[in-house]
């Protein structure tokens, strides 16, 4: 008759690749069916139920509990079993007696002092601890340690930041420092893209998939999950964008994350906006709502960011889809702030509303995308604002706009004489149907306008969109012509030109910049050779070691021999 | 000293062209300085009186009413020039008596039978009855007037759609038949792309830009901006896509309007996935959730539309990136139906939520997207449900599962024996820090699963994506290798291999299809040669003989002399 035993250790702790161990080899034993060896969660007594691992007695082990659990095929060999767990539980103690293995983080640091890295994997209860200890020595914390409570990590977070030292984690599967894996972590070629991912698996997707498209990655910077919480602010977030942004080695910043909360995306985009190199963002699972924002391109998913990046780190140097920069700012006069759009087109009008939400807080309109953004009066502008001359109110026993040129032209006269109007934007749209030859008309309106503007101490900036083709009956190149020689700004592209004039428009009305974590962190410290110190999962520090990296390995054991509230006493004598 | 007058003409009628050649005759008479001809709504009489055009005694004219105001500068200049109104107004009535024209649609179709198309372009007031008068014989009709009521519009396109015509319209600006623009249009060159788009500009722009990138349009269908609103229905909308995925010139369909209500939308995209070819969708402001869904391709603007959409007619018949087509799908038994996802990357879990959406309904998660999507217990599966073994609960005390894969194959084999199973999806992610050959352990495992069961008369499909580089010490090859021999599918993309499964899930729990617009629009008045009858505006007319296209000039007048309750009453005894 088979028989089920049970050891509980209280307060016992090991690492979970040794109980992983113990496990196997109690199930090797002769006799035994199944065994479990684990910490004593709710959901592991679980698991253990489902597979008829969980007789009465075990229920009692608590999560701090180390449990074990002997099936075998009648009593004798279970005891027998259970008779071995002393045994194996002091092998492992001396297993590595041979070499001398440091057993606090303070010594480890003395023997290698260029370590400027500690990864630390040990049971989340006690990962913050170790984490503090490793930012007092001044060292950037890999914090692969889960079940860490949020508070503790806001606390680290704070503390690294003040130091300019990175905690990246809790929770943190993954990261890669000049091409060298911490953690779990692909090996992938060393290149100018550098990421910044909140998780694990999102890391080494985006990295391995950049590799395989050839690619080369500078750093890959794990944050951990809860990062971009607003409770965390993004707080190691924000460093890594930094520290990219820096980073003459990156010449594309990917960021890969869940959408973070609100207030934090608009942080992190007004960061990202400020490094001077691509930025590809993939927020998993919020909608892209544009593709391209300046130096901000939005990836529709991880294999996108890959291909993006990729694709941005080849095309280094060439101008972006984004237009031309604008020319000098200075030429405008301080009155000037404002967007007129006048257009003939609704679809444009509505495209160009939409593009602008990227760029300006507000701009009214006859047609809004929103209600809210209706303007009181069509006839008179107010800060930015888009009119469409389309709209049926115009067009009632009058000519559409695409026909007749009057009621525009009387328009763009009234807004270039009002002083806030800083750009003027119209759409031309020829082909069948259309005015014969509208630029014949508007673009001395244009140079009038622009020419009213400067008598009076201004600058206006026209730009127009010309829709159409080259087999028109208007001439499209002749169009072009015309309005340029006027002075206008002219693409075919809509969206192309309320890019450009969008940039003109943020640029006059600058918004509060976020400032940059203080202090920031020391680039030598990425750039430099890595040699780190572990303390946790042993295979941590080997896979450094196969990376011909120096590591060295903590032999840490749970402070005052694992009393919780001891521990902490301890931790607080040390101050911060 | 400069004189106002004024002359209001009472529920006159004359065409937009018309009105704005007087005014500009009478602009140019002697001693005049500026003249107002225009219909008096409120929007017309606030623009007079912007420009000083609008004496007290012009306020009273109503929207119906013609209204003239000359300034001059004397009254006897401004008399004068009144004074010549009269005899404007005849000249124009007399202007085309050389050539003869038919007063009434009928007439004009007796003239030109093979008219299929009737353009109509007079005031909005009168739209919708010679819209009505065309459908009565049997005409497509593109209806360019706007100002015309919903409650008109939905009872036109009921009318049409019974009789398997198009409505294009109200407010429609544009359209391509077979290359041949209607009303706005630009000249494009003929090709495979269809376009179906609720307004004018944005059919233009898109299509222009098509031809500026050596693209070619088959047919340009426009609906009118209302015609997505919920009260409307998408009744064009329907019509177009369904006729263009029929049409064998048109290899490529792309669809472009406002953000359509959100019912009408899920309508419209499941009615866009039933055609048997790429479409290319941009809703101007609504956020793309992917960039791609089967057949569906989301463009973030209309310049991306074009794009995609040439970049899709070059690559006809080439495989899309959303992999292969699933293997037939009558292998699965009928309890077979739902997804379990067991995951060891949080991120790789999460993104497959957010693909899933596109596909699934609904699927259970411990790591869910959505709260209410949270799977009560994380160790039993129901309906579609994705597990991230890699979660906190799963890892206290127990060994990540990129390291140990024993809980996973626990898992793997539950999920098999679960006659509701239809499709297993694991993630394999290699590298530094995960097992040193996940797949030895898990090809076994799946082999297993899929050998269960087959015992139980059910076919398994088990999909795998391998995240990893080929420098990873695992060999990644030999991983994917491994993991094919047991028969799962494997794609380095997690987004590929969620796709992937998500067509078959999808085809295993299908959902109510959407019928097809009845009776269907006939292909054949879209495929031969065009020609057309005018109501309306005359260049309209022109621009078809210009591009060689037989059309007719109805010399249209108000029915009834414009008497709006006589002209109902008319239409009254002509019945549908």
């Amino acid at each position: 008759m088979t028989a089920t035993l049970v050891d509980i250790r209280r307060g016992a702790y090991y690492d979970s690749a040794f109980l992983m161990q113990l496990q196997r080899t109690l199930s090797d034993l002769p006799g035994v069916q199944d065994a479990g060896v684990i910490m004593g969660t709710p959901t592991n007594k679980e698991l253990l139920a489902a597979i008829d691992l969980l007789p009465p007695e075990a229920q009692s082990a608590k999560p701090d509990d180390l449990l074990i659990v002997v099936r075998a095929e009648d009593e004798t060999a279970a005891r027998d079993a259970l008779a071995r767990v002393d045994d194996l539980l002091t092998r492992k103690q001396t297993a590595h007696s041979a070499e001398y293995r440091p057993q606090s983080l303070e010594t480890a640091a003395a023997m290698l002092p260029d370590a400027a890295w500690v990864l630390v994997s040990v049971a989340g209860r006690y990962a913050a601890v170790v984490a503090r200890n490793a930012l007092r020595l001044g060292k950037h914390v890999f914090l692969f340690s889960d079940n860490v409570p949020v508070e503790e990590e806001i606390k680290l977070k704070a503390m690294a930041a003040a130091k300019g030292l990175l905690v990246m984690g809790p929770d943190c599967g993954t990261a890669l420092i000049r091409g060298i894996g911490l953690g779990f972590a692909n090996k992938v070629r060393l290149g100018p893209i550098g990421v910044v991912a909140a998780a694990g698996t999102g890391l080494q997707q985006v990295t391995a998939r950049i590799h395989q498209l050839g690619g080369g990655v500078s750093h890959g910077i794990g944050t951990g999950g809860r990062d971009l919480t607003e409770k965390v602010g993004a707080a190691t977030f924000k460093q890594g964008i930094d520290v990219l942004a820096r980073d003459p080695d990156t010449k594309v910043i990917v960021l890969v994350s869940k959408p973070p909360a609100p207030k934090v995306a608009e942080e992190m985009l007004q960061l990202a906006r400020s490094a001077p190199k691509p930025v590809v963002i993939n927020f998993i699972g919020r909608p892209a709502s544009t593709w391209q924002m300046d130096n901000l391109y939005f990836a529709t998913g991880l294999d996108d960011a890959a291909r993006l990046a990729v694709e941005l780190a080849n095309d280094e140097g060439r101008t972006t889809k984004d237009g031309g920069e604008p020319a000098h700012l200075g030429r405008f006069a301080p009155s000037q702030r404002y967007l007129r759009g006048l257009f003939s087109g609704g679809t444009l009008a509505y495209e160009a509303q939409y593009i602008l939400q990227g760029y300006l807080p507000k701009v009214w309109a006859n047609a809004p995308l929103d209600k809210a953004d209706r303007i009181p009066n069509s006839l008179v502008s107010q800060e930015h604002t888009i009119i469409d001359l389309g709209e049926d109110e115009f067009t009632v026993g009058r000519l559409h706009p695409m026909m007749d040129n009057e009621l525009r032209i009387r328009r763009l006269m009234q807004e270039a004489a009002d002083p806030e109007t800083a750009v003027i934007m119209l759409d031309v749209v020829i082909g069948y149907g259309s005015h014969p030859n509208p630029a014949s008309e508007l673009a001395p309106a244009i140079a009038k306008a622009k020419a009213t503007a400067a008598a009076a101490g201004r600058t206006l900036e026209v730009v127009a969109v010309v829709t159409g083709t080259d087999e028109d009956p208007q001439n499209f190149g002749s169009q072009i012509e015309q309005l340029r020689a006027a002075g206008a700004w002219v693409n075919a592209s809509n969206e192309a030109v309320v890019r450009y004039a969008g940039r003109i428009l943020r640029a006059l009305n600058p918004q509060s910049a976020i400032r940059n974590p203080q202090p920031p962190i020391d680039l030598a410290t990425l750039q430099r050779p890595l040699s780190a110190i572990n303390v946790g999962l042993e295979s941590f520090a080997e896979n450094l070691i196969a990376q011909g990296v120096p590591a060295i390995q903590v032999d840490w054991r749970p402070p005052a021999g694992g009393n919780e509230k001891l521990m902490m006493i301890l931790e607080r004598m040390k101050g911060n």
